[in-house]
């Protein structure tokens, strides 16, 4: 490979020839070879907050408008372009993720270098004006988590409207309600159904109404949260063209030494999406019990074959995206430890674990959206029952004897029980057995009464 | 000791002669000697739901007017006396709770046949009626994690209050900044501990926005969710009642088949206060550090002097609120993800993880309260400061040379920087060696100036 | 309550006029009042290091007989007596615990002026002479959580032994073996059954190759690691005296830095208990699901009815003692997560999170201790099996088709297969619709064959 | 993009033209759009599984010569070429990674028809013969897990040896130690090292003496660990086979259906990264305090300047290694949750979280190799030390009047320290201003005797 020779504060630099990057993205880039790169996500606000910042430093009379205009211009070729391989950085750098910002203002410089070389523009005097990768970095990552958390929300939506679909399909259709895993009263598939749907729909208004918190930008703060170097109004006129660029309604974060220092909102918020991935196991898990066997197992539920389960048996087909969610919510918990071990760790004026806070939460946010649009898709729109399968147990179960009770008396009503688990009968057998009518068996032990489905008001 | 013999439906059981509790109370003590004690806060949340449950029942007309008395009498006499070692029951029980629900039936039971034997109440139909403990439990779950918030947040307002006294005591007192560690830019003393409030204030903000999800009670779901043995209207009843009682506004379970088989709103709210525990450890870790010392450490705070910390040495003071208050943070962060397993686990109808949730969520509250209010009164509201050590330390950094660089230029700048490290002067020392004149210096290098305090809109 | 004055160097304390403690105890206990207190284990532990420490000092002649003889006499009086009230103090104090090892220096003493008030004892120069806190507690750590090891790995032993029981018990008892929760080929329930021992065996056996991590102790390092104040050998002799007292073969640190600064071995010891706790969630976990029905679950197993499941329906059996045992498992893992984060947090000579160290790392070895045992004596042992019901399963599978293959090829085989889906036949039924003779479906479909028992080498 | 259509059991399926996978890969690719993609290191070993499974099933007799030779053949091709884009499967699938194993399978196979389209190769029958997904997918997450730890243990031990290199070097550079982050008695530099290395050693010698747990391969099990359809000898065969081919000595599971349905040594072994991860955050931040300032922090060490940390300021140098270090650190730690979460989740015969145990174990390990390489090269080896502001900081310390104590008494020497404290002397000016003469000064007060380095026996 060809190089070219760059210069910074530490002396010289061997950069490829044709790279838009410079020295410092160089040096990161051989003294951090460890991990995943930088997601795109937050390359691509921090091109916005450059964009913008050279529009309000225009507006605020600290940067000409040629300058300005040609930082524009090499932004937008940028973010329209294909130029991924320009940073080439890891997540696990500088905690402040100062490298990527000085990895977007150098590629920023030599773009526009490239459109006008007469307009002689400086990575940091001229790109990073009024700002400092303290408050650009967290910014981003604000920016990039509310954005992950806009794609999830419908997604999430998408997959309550399938549920709610489907318990209204199967609202009246009764089967056995199991406790401890055992036997217990009936509920209909559609109750079933509708507390999934519930949780969900909890974790979906928990995101509505604490997504307000990702919202509060830190911009303007500059190194250490005093907004030294920043022309005044700076950091609203910053959140306001932000606001405009990427059609969000942001807002300045209220105090600029907490955004630096402590990720509270991000912690937070990733608390919501490992709840939700709790919920989304309790779901899956009984999808796929439900749908087991097809003659071992409860065989209640039919799912989507979307792969040879077996080449020789029909019938087999494996809950591979309950497999692939349940994979997902395993890692999102995991990552919520990792957030947690992070934000607890900023020391004064700075938390450096910005990196691993915002990967972490956008691979977390990432994954639930893609996982869960895949399950809802593949899985849960095509989930059918085998209601013939659903009567026989409910039938077969002892449950019901409750309902004899109140005709018969509790002592009467036990005994029959007994007699049907003793000789492996059916209640109603036992209960012809020991003199109650089938004509009474089919007025007293009505399942669909028990699961007061008519009266039911739950949502 | 002696002994009585009752019985029930697996045959007989040896109890203590004077005990209270009944046969399956005993056999639970006999088969889970596991651990913790259930926490008090339960037994009191489901007696006062079984005192509900006796006047909604004769609301309804589901009870007799002379049982539901004589059960509310007896739960009251519990209520107002010492009765803790008749409710023996540990955590590490049943996953349902249903052995600490029977225990308080049968406590109950034998306390109304000591009041009035002519009257007979029976554990499950009398004292458990339109009750199953699959709603009963988890009703108090809810009210005892509401009740464990509303003791937690006027705790972090009074923290909050006093590092608002604190950041207005010092408010222009100007510092070193420091970011990765390392020397930066000033801020004021106010400044800094706005940032911690900060932080909290968001946590606190928090509690108080997501506690409506606490409030949620499935009373009234019975075993599966369905209501199945309650009368008409025996949910709202309940609620408003149990809202009557103990003065909060409850509301019911929107959905009971998921009120009984996920913890959503515990999982959601215990996601709040791990991202609080997170924070503290920041400003505990600031606080100690700036603490740090007295000779070899930063040395910028002094904090109350609780316990000796040497015989011998005066000025030794241990940080030792911080390091229980950091300690508790690690448990409440530890807790979290016994938490997110638990809720995880749920299985059909149901979730047996009941008990090891509110354990948690619960030890967490109260630990946090009580480890916040310790640190605020002998900590925080002692914290002093050496400003001497602070002007010190601010005109010992080379970090104000920035302020020089557009009055001189940027390399002159730099090479008095570089000659007060290399002799290891003062950044005026070595403005003066370099023609600076004392003057100049003194109007150019502001660091009052720097902070921005004079016009700081951080809240 | 009647108080006595005591003084230390900040001046004079109210002591509880009866109490044995003194002001450093009264302080701590004043000022850290959260959570739970101090294990006894620690007490006991810090109890026979004074107790050794005596005798070495004496030995070294650091002290003389009669103080060392005084010493060891009330020492000897404690641990023998109920004097557990009289350390009071919790877990969430000074990080070092530090307080705890003054209230055992401050009892010691005050026992010692009961038995012989002409001789004088003094806390810190005799009771704590050739000590530290610093190095005093650590060692009372990797004391208890040795002890702590030696009393689980017997009960995980047994526990082996019974799932080895049952599994000769049921070794060729043939059942439908279930991956991805669908039904698979054919294995034993010995077979299934030896999987979990093996889980077992593993998890023990690392307990048995790692323990001696656990036995390293930092006694003779004192304050910081150097060993300040103690006599030459001091460190050995102590080890030897304490591996004579307990009866463990303890060794000396091989760094006393580490030892203060780092619980690497604790960290790491927990991490097996950790393992441990997944590979029990698993374990019961396949226990309750095959214990569930009793009509409409899997119903392979029967676990012992501990309890009354449901006063009117028999054969209800709650699988309580598994919901325990898990429950007890999410805590441990929690428990992981608090300890990973308190051992990260040690900073230069010191790591001050000792106590919630501690008191986790005995909380999760206790609660498996406890747990297992209980899961072994009211579950494991009494497991029976229901063999017709396995029978029924098994030959209701359509999985032994794959046995038909060779002799009829697949694609017969195959049109079986679907023939006994579609009409929900069983596979042999379907096989002599299609042209099998009954003798050649009893020679080709062998399942016991299938599960290769008979030359089965595992272990 | 053009298509060949390839048929399976579910029907026809569009496959890209020229790629070398078949309908099951296809069918995984298009309904598992979620996250990341399958580790190279899982593909590698397959393909080693797969090359030595036509070898061994020669060697049997259940694979003609020309089959097993040219599966080799074809696996060898892939092995040496580039043929990662073949292999475009995710770890979100299938939890048993059985489509990634077909997508082995088919590669081989097209790979084999390319070579010599005469003898035909089944993707199943053939390349899968005498094997299941189930058997192989964990023996190659077996092997992946040895290889990672292989290299990690010669990096740890580099790091090792730089902190013993260092150790040595300031072996006897006496230094302020601290506890609480009280300034404390006096250490050496290489008394402060030692404790690290000894820390780093106990993790290396909980990797080496663990490690043998990984070596444990399940292949031979198939289905569900009976190991039907293999032929007699198959395991041991296998495992000698694959010990050759990649140098690494591996054994039999001792029980194979333990090696499908639990992960217990990936979950042990990834205990001791966590606890490696502890320790290392630890040491991180040690170095990164103690290089703190340079004028407002510690500054006992310097560390290599590797980025510029300021263009205006010299000596101000982000410890951004550390910062990456301990970002990995907390990724580790995290996923040890969602690894604990995941092998407690088998059910029955088979653990469905196979490819995020795997994944998450391998990035863990990587990480850490990565990181601490990286951390070592580029810090430790360049760590320096300022021995005069060790010595300033020293003889600024109150805490050497502990040394004064037994020459003129503890009354006398307290005094000496109060006076220096509020005076702000040293105390060496304190003792002169109270009797004491310099003579006897330097005499009684030696910070180094108060080291015992010239008796220290820690390794």
């Amino acid at each position: 490979m060809e190089y070219r020779i760059e210069k910074d504060s530490l002396g010289n630099v061997k950069v490829p020839k044709t790279a838009l990057w410079g020295p410092q993205t160089q040096r990161s880039h051989e003294n951090f070879k460890i991990g995943q790169q930088m997601p795109t996500a937050i390359i691509h606000n921090l091109l916005q907050i450059k964009k913008a910042a050279a529009i309000v430093n225009y507006q605020l009379g600290t940067q000409t408008k040629a300058k300005a205009d040609l930082i524009t211009q090499a932004i937008d070729r940028i973010l329209t372009g294909d130029y991924q391989s320009e940073f080439p950085l890891v997540v696990f750098q500088t905690g402040s993720g100062t490298q990527t910002n000085m990895n977007v203002n150098e590629v920023i410089a030599h773009m526009a270098a490239q459109i006008n070389p007469q307009i002689s523009i400086h990575p940091n005097d001229d790109v990073n004006q009024s700002q400092s990768s303290n408050d650009t970095f967290p910014t981003a990552m604000m920016m990039a988590a509310t954005m992950a958390i806009d794609k999830l929300m419908p997604t999430l939506q998408a997959l309550i409207d399938s549920f709610d679909a489907k318990a209204h399909q199967f609202q009246t259709v009764v089967k056995i309600g199991r406790t401890h895993l055992q036997d217990a009263t009936p509920i209909t598939v559609g109750q079933e159904i509708s507390g999934w749907r519930s949780a969900l729909q909890h974790d979906l208004e928990y995101l509505q109404t604490n997504r307000a918190t990702l919202l509060e930008l830190p911009i303007g703060a500059t190194a250490v949260g005093t907004g030294l170097n920043t022309p005044a109004g700076f950091d609203t006129a910053m959140v306001a063209q932000l606001s405009k660029q990427v059609g969000i309604d942001f807002k300045p974060a209220p105090n600029k030494f907490q955004g630096l220092a402590n990720h509270t909102g991000i912690t937070m918020v990733h608390g919501i999406l490992k709840t939700l991935a709790t919920d989304l196991i309790k779901i899956g898990n009984d999808i796929r019990f439900l749908a087991s066997g097809p003659r071992a197992g409860y065989n209640e539920f039919n799912i989507p074959s979307n792969e040879p389960g077996s080449s020789i048996m029909p019938g087999k087909v494996n809950p591979t995206q309950v497999e692939a969610l349940t994979m997902v919510c395993a890692q999102v918990i995991g990552h919520d430890t990792t957030i947690n071990i992070a934000n607890s760790q900023g020391n004064f004026e700075m938390n450096v674990y910005k990196p691993i806070i915002i990967y972490d939460f956008l691979d977390s946010s990432n994954l639930l959206t893609q996982a869960i649009h895949s399950f809802d898709v593949h899985l849960v729109q095509g989930l059918e029952i085998n209601s013939d399968r659903m009567s026989e147990l409910l039938n077969n179960s002892l449950m019901l004897v409750t309902a004899l009770s109140p005709h018969i008396g509790y002592e009467r009503s036990a005994k029959i029980a007994q007699h049907a688990q003793q000789a492996g009968l059916t209640l109603k057998q036992a209960a012809l057995d020991n003199g109650v009518t089938e004509a009474e068996f089919h007025d007293w032990v009505n399942a669909r009464a028990m699961t007061n489905i008519d009266q039911d008001h739950n949502n």
